[in-house]
């Protein structure tokens, strides 16, 4: 049993009582101390991770230590590394908890057997990875056009809960810019309000 | 009858020459001249195209009149804004050609038909959905940490055959960097070799 991942179905889906038990009872639970990584670079992503509670970020290092990060997933989203999972092969990114995490996750064989099983649930991954690609090509066409200024507006706006929760120096890898470029823009934000 | 697209099925697919037949017979051409579009910002992209020969980009125009190019597909290569065909809502990119070209394209309810009653023609759409997000995740990356040199050696190794066929400023407003700055990494590499 696994209420909040069985309340977050309820609500984002029209799946009965009995199916979502069926979905959920598959699940795996793992807690996380910040740092601890499900899988890191180099390795096979073999689960699809629904986050209960908590912070995963999908990040990967360059040879001089500095970090990149693809994504956020808090509470109620799903991660992955897409590429790795569906092909079994080392995965180019790690993912790893931003603070003391929870997750539950399926292996692979039994969430595609819910996937060819119940077609409600398949139609509700597809709209799931459809919202990735819309945000992934929202988030290129901003990387590839907006100032250091409109990035960082742009993540308060779309994340307002997420800037308490993470280091400074984590927003700037996810941006793009370095640490002192942000320290710069919000201690110009500061002072203009 | 489109000879070229039937040959590309009959090369990445198994599908029989009777199915690629009722795919094609769907198919309306089209054909560019360079600079021409599909559809502009602001409208709704309503069809699924394939390039037959020629290349298209999809592109955003910032205030200052500045583009910014997401994608680029040549000849045997699919393209369309996703999120807007999807949900049929206004595109916030344009679809253009970059030389003269010719499509091909279904309207979104033909090619919805084509997908549910051929499960192999859905199974290869998958795989090209899944193929465009490894590139987009591989492309944030590279967005993320690499230099604007390490952006242009990647281009080149992946896409050797677009270079000569790019006028300069379309590659620096794919890649994210200056024209200035593409000149002087084509510069200095052009005095090594």
């Amino acid at each position: 049993m696994h209420p909040e991942f069985e309340a977050y179905l309820r609500t984002h889906t029209n799946l009965t009582p009995d199916v979502i038990r069926n979905i959920s009872d598959l699940a795996v639970t793992r807690t996380l101390r910040r740092n601890d990584c499900i899988f890191s670079a180099g390795e096979i992503c073999r689960h699809k991770v629904f986050v209960v509670s908590g912070m995963l970020r999908t990040f990967s290092e360059s040879a001089d230590g500095s970090e990149h990060i693809l994504q956020f997933s808090p509470e109620n989203n799903w991660a992955l590394d897409v590429e790795s999972y569906d092909k079994q092969v080392p995965s180019m990114v790690s993912l790893g908890a931003v603070e003391p995490t929870k997750v539950l996750y399926w292996h692979k064989a039994d969430f595609n057997t819910l996937l060819s099983t119940i077609p409600q649930f398949r139609s509700f991954a597809d709209q799931i990875i459809a919202r990735n690609i819309y945000y992934s090509r929202q988030r290129m066409l901003m990387m590839l056009s907006a100032t250091p200024e409109e990035k960082y507006e742009d993540f308060v706006r779309e994340f307002p809960r997420y800037l308490l929760r993470l280091p400074l120096r984590m927003i700037a890898a996810y941006l793009g810019i370095s640490l002192k470029t942000l320290t710069r823009i919000r201690h110009a934000q500061l002072q203009r309000s």
